[in-house]
């Protein structure tokens, strides 16, 4: 598939530390903005940009969940890059102030993606304008959209459609639940009620389909695709960056660095911290809930591979995780 | 998903006994069996039919190379079930002689399936016709039908077509290598140079889209679909048939019984023998190869990990490994 207008969103650092609360080395995190550099990522993702508290501290929460400027510059600057990749951080809706924010041109930050549920919509628009305000690009990444019930979902959707101030509108399957055909109904409805919006796509990969729904977002049209390398990602994880690169036909995407920082860096990471699909993120994906209960699962050694039991506790109980 | 005419073929014990030359035991193929029937699927595939020789023996490849009708009937018979799904062994083209084959109605088996490449269509279409002679039902499953040269696939399926004693013709991935809109386009081959054949279709996960890809085909209106137990198979493995039982909405499947044998079975053999995605079977998908190499990568303590080096080698080295 080759579409010019496409665009890759690397999130392995943002993703991939909330598995752990960003315990990332400062030399993981360069090595990973030097890789997506060298393969030609549009935008990179180097965290969360919360607000420090006595509740949220630097040391238990890791640095990556404040990505203070000096941080990023540190990051940034280690790596030549002829072209390099705009740099992206994360808010989460009533974690984050924007009063501490600084206007975008004396920012080594390029796009603040605001992550809001349905029913926050209107706080993560404010945010969002907030941030254009001030110089940067903005995203809404609508989470959970597949728990959603429609009528709130086409709501936030026009409103989003209307604020001029929001760049981006993202489809975003945080429970790894949809089918690729539901994919496509989604960002039909995406499409009907925001239709000035670009749209993004965020995948997980609970039933293993986080790659073919991306791949299904990309035949529906969106040209911002997340993905992350070798798929790193709280619980089942993300679309796979170097799979998705391989799909792409674009010349400016080269592999090559995504597959040697795998080798290097990912494998004895893989040895200390897991994510990736299993039996029971396959299970909560396909009743559609947060993947939550199973990430606890498996993170006990006695339950972590019941998949039977953790069957029926979700399916059939009637004090089953809601959402 | 709900179509009636869907059917599904579990191939685990033939598919996975390639891992380890069918070293399976009893008890482990009887509670396949079990499960397979209790999960309401509609054939079960217990391994090859070939013919036992001084290279080939039972000792060195395992009783399900051969599918003795004894060992068989000791399958089904430790098995209680109202509806039993129809029992198919796989014919290799060369590796079987048909004189042996007692008729259908004289043995436990109900389907064969002989596997070809695209040059071996005639010998597949031989063994079809005398299978069909003596009352089995029949499938021709070409193999590595991405690496065949179109027009000898046109010609092959043209020639099945013509021929009454195939009742399904098998589109097979075996490398793993086509994306969705691939198998679509395949399916459209199949259909305009066999219209009168029933269509199946088998996936491998060399890419993560074993499942997405069978989705795909029931969305081109395949009927038949192959999956296995926790995708096992061998290098990355095939389609997921607790994924696709929770995909599909017919009523007579359970996928209880599925994720009861994952818990019980299949989460120690996953401790002794290996299959699923990794790195490399994703290279070698993406680059349409036979998956020997990375499998033999991967039986490698110091290559198993080594994608990058793996991918220099496949993707830009001059002895490349062809297939």
């Amino acid at each position: 598939m080759f579409r010019e207008q496409i665009k890759v969103l690397d999130c392995t650092i943002r993703d991939g530390g909330l598995i752990h609360n960003y315990q990332f080395s400062d030399d993981f995190v360069k090595a990973v903005y030097g890789a997506a550099c060298d393969a030609g990522v549009d935008i990179v993702e180097l965290g969360k940009k919360l607000d420090v508290s006595e509740e949220y501290t630097r040391e238990k929460f890791g640095k990556w969940n404040f990505c203070d400027n000096d941080d990023l510059k540190m990051v940034i600057g280690s790596h030549e890059c002829e072209n390099p990749p705009l740099v992206a951080v994360m808010f989460d809706v009533g974690r984050v102030d924007v009063a501490n924010l600084k206007p975008a041109d004396e920012s080594p930050v390029d796009m603040i993606r605001t992550a809001c549920y349905v029913l926050d919509i209107d706080k993560g628009i404010d945010l969002a304008k907030r941030s254009k305000d001030l110089g940067y690009l903005t995203t809404i990444n609508i989470m959970a959209s597949s728990a959603a019930i429609r009528t709130d979902l086409v709501e936030g959707l026009a409103e989003i459609n209307e604020c001029d101030e929001v760049d981006y509108l993202y489809l975003v399957d945080s429970y790894g639940a949809y089918y690729s055909e539901q994919v496509t109904d989604y960002l039909k409805l995406y499409r009907k009620y925001a239709p000035d919006k670009e749209l993004g796509f965020h995948a997980h990969n609970n039933q293993q389909l986080a790659f073919s729904n991306t791949q299904q977002a990309i035949i529906d049209g969106v040209n911002l695709l997340d993905a992350t390398i070798n798929g790193i990602g709280r619980g089942a994880g993300n679309c796979n960056l170097e799979l998705l690169l391989n799909f792409l036909k674009n010349p400016k995407f080269d592999v090559k660095p995504i597959y040697k920082i795998i080798q290097e860096e990912f494998v004895p990471l893989r040895q200390k911290i897991e994510w990736g699909f299993n039996d029971l993120y396959g299970i909560s994906g396909h009743l559609n809930q947060h993947p939550r209960t199973a990430m606890r699962c498996r993170g006990d050694q006695e339950l972590r591979d019941k998949c039977h039991d953790f069957y029926h506790m979700c399916a059939q109980s009637d004090d089953m995780p809601q959402v």
